[in-house]
Order: structure tokens, then sequence, then C-alpha cells
């Protein structure tokens, strides 16, 4: 029984995130019936990242089990002929260990959130950036961002939702850069707190609108309070990069 | 009466392309209801590049000449307010001297055509990208395409349907890059004959898949023949990017 590897892009638009939902259709259910379709298998597919509605996926990583040992490349281009027309494509599908999981066994994700920054609403990436039309000081954010990067509490981050048994994560990486109209925030960690990086960029957001000074980021860390964490930033915005094995 | 300078982004995809026609809604129609509801007045809108059916701008520049003299920053504002849901947004208005005109002014058009060469089908771009699933030799298109700068008649890559007067162009730039599975054409001329890029692009690919040799194009070139062109590369993949006065 081969373990699959699969790299999948999605747009997290229509769904209600990666995992199966009562509410709507999610990512993992739309490629469980992709490989029912194709092998004639019911499985259980799990994901290196659970993605909430509306977020993206440009390098997503998940597992599969399937019974008789297909060619990977068939592998790929069948799902991809049954996930049509919804927005869902592996790019990628390879044999793995039988010790592989695609969430246990990831050691970093790497994920990127997309913001719009000038007057003009988006017409090419409606619904894949977060439009912010006031200016936004992208070096103010970068700076007051470091204070995030390394081991700490990230309760104020954390959704209230969030089932991890630990508020303490490493964050390796959280840069914030501009290219012209759009700013790019990039981080890095061996996982994520729910909500984590959509929480960072709504407080760091404050900063680069002048709302905040560049030094309450390191003090709503040092809070541990939610409360004290800025709006969360939209789910548009977010891509899920990469995830490191 | 001042004229106004006004840079547009769209999504091609729901339109008939930029110019008003029967069978649909186009850009400039859009563009001018939305004048309309701003300012009261029925105008006729000219733009740089006449785009067709499904191709996008990131940067079409067009002339509007209004009553008032209107801040150009409401003029922005107000047009993206009347636009939306339509996926085309003003990126900036400018007062342009009473002699501009945004179609025969202009000096320079920048295109850029994209194509997403991998197996997995586009799930992020799908409709902005021509997605080609066998492997293009991105190196030998960029060389074949060489022969196609510089002054020429450009019979071979000239629509059935094209008006314009001569079949002689100048091409600035016809240049080839990858970078991962995208590979980006940019184009660049005073002016380009209908359909042009599409034509070029489609030609290319030929060269790309290695059906034809990179001589080919400069053969089909100094054939001035339109039966000699390769078929016509799909509208979703072409960018009007930007306009040169």
């Amino acid at each position: 029984m081969p373990r699959y590897r699969l790299t999948l892009e999605y747009d997290g638009r229509p769904f209600v995130g990666w995992q199966r939902q009562e509410n709507g259709r999610s990512v993992q259910q739309a490629l469980e019936e992709a490989v029912e379709k194709f092998a004639g298998e019911r499985v259980g597919i799990r994901a290196a990242g659970r993605t909430d509605a509306g977020v993206h996926a440009l390098g997503q990583v998940a597992h599969v089990d399937l019974a008789r040992d297909w060619p990977v490349d068939t592998v790929r281009d069948a799902l991809n002929a049954h996930l049509r027309p919804e927005p869902i494509a592996v790019l990628d599908a390879a044999i793995a260990p039988p010790d592989f999981d695609a969430r246990f066994s990831a050691v970093k994700r790497h994920y990127i959130y997309r913001i719009l920054n000038r007057r003009a609403p988006p017409a090419l990436d409606a619904g894949r950036v977060w439009a912010i039309p006031h200016p936004l000081d992208a070096e103010a954010m970068h700076r007051a961002a470091q204070a995030l990067v390394g081991r700490h509490d990230f309760t104020t981050f954390r959704a209230a939702e969030c089932q991890a048994d630990s508020p303490l994560r490493t964050l390796d990486r959280l840069d914030v850069a501009r290219a012209g109209a759009e700013l790019t925030i990039r981080a890095s960690a061996r996982s994520f707190l729910h909500s984590q990086v959509r929480s960072m960029v709504g407080s760091l957001v404050k900063v680069g609108e002048g709302k905040w000074p560049e030094a309450r980021i390191a003090g709503i860390l040092a809070a541990r309070d939610r409360a004290a964490c800025g709006p969360l930033a939209p789910p548009e915005g977010l891509y899920l990069l990469a995830v490191d094995y």
C-alpha cells in the first residue's frame, strides 16, 4: 500500500477551508472525492496546513495511501482530471516513505501574505490580496515585525478556537517588503498557531498605518493577551507557500 | 473642458474587449457608463490599445474630456466607486494637455504574454495564463523571436480583420524568459497590428515544442503570408502592460 505525497495549489475562495466541515465544501473533500473517482477508494487525506476559508495555497502538501501502486504521473494527471473544474491543482505526486506524515513530519511551513496598497481597488487580484487604500510604511512594519521572530508565547496572536496544547512557537522569519503597490509579508516557522499569521499581519498593519508605534508589537507580544491583538487580517491575502520536511 | 488621462487595470474575461460592440459588454462601455454616473456627461473614451475579448490590462491608457474641472483624485476614486463590482480599476487620473490623445500620442506599447508550462492546470491563474502542459524550450523561443525584432512587413502575423493601412511595423523587443513553470514573453513596439502579439506567440510556441526549427520564424516572416503563421495564442495570457508617451 504505497503512500503518496501530493503538492497542491488552490484558490481558497470557493472553499470553507482545507478541512471537511458540515457547512460547505472543503479542499479536503474535493480531493478525497477525486481520489475515489480515480482509484475507487474512500480515503482520508491529511495536509500540512489546515488553511482557513478563503486562504490560498501555492504549495500545500498532503499524503494519501492507495491500495494500488500507480505511477506518480498517473496519480497527478488523473487527480487533476477529476478535480476539474474546481480550482485545485495537484502540482506533484511522489512516493513517500510509509512513515511520512504531511502534517507531523513537516519541519517548516512558509506563508506569504499579499497586501495591495494603492487607492484603486484590485481588478485582476480581487479575492487574492488584502486591498488597503491608505499608505502603509512597509519599513516600519518590517522593523516592528522583528520583535516577533524567535521563540515566544504567542497567546496574543492565537485565535480563541486554537486547539494547540501550547502557545509557544518559534518564528524563524517575518519579513515585510514592498515592490511597487504590493507589500509581501513572509512568515516561516516549524508550525503556527491558528490564525497566527493573520493576527500578526493585522497588528503590523496598525504600525504601517502609523496608528501604533513600532514598539507596540513587542508590547502586545509580552502582554500574552488576545485582546491586545490588532484586527485579524482577512483570509484572501494569505497563501501557504511551501512546506519543508 | 479639461482632458483627463486615465491609467486602467482590468480583467478581460467578462468583456468583449476594449471597444463597444453589439454582442456584449465592453470595457469602453463600462467606463463610459461610470463617467456618466459620476459626472452626468455622455462621453466617448479612447484608449491606447483596443484589446480583444479576454485580453487583460495592467496599464491601459485612455483619455476623456469632462466639462467640469474635477480634482484628479476625485475622478479616480469616483470612477472606481461607480465601476464596482466590475473588474476594472482606474489606477491613476491625471490632467493631460488638450492635444493629448491616448491612442495617437502613444510612442510605445508594451505587452506581456504569460504561459504556465507545467503538467498541472492553473488553480490560481485560470483565465490569466495560457496553460501548456508539455515542456517548452524557452531559450529556443527567445532565439527564434529575435528574427522578428526590427522593421518588417508583419503580414504573416496580422489578423485578417486588421484595419491598419500598412503591415509594416517596428518591433523593438521580443523576449522570452522562464521563471520556474512560467514563461513570460515581453513585446514592445510603437504600435502592433491586430493580433500581432498572439500570432507571434503562437508561432514561437511551435518552436518551443520542438515542432518547428528556430529558423522557421524568419522564414514565415519573409513569406508575408497569413497562412504560414502558427495558431493564434489564446487571449487569456495577454496583458497590455504599459504605454509610453
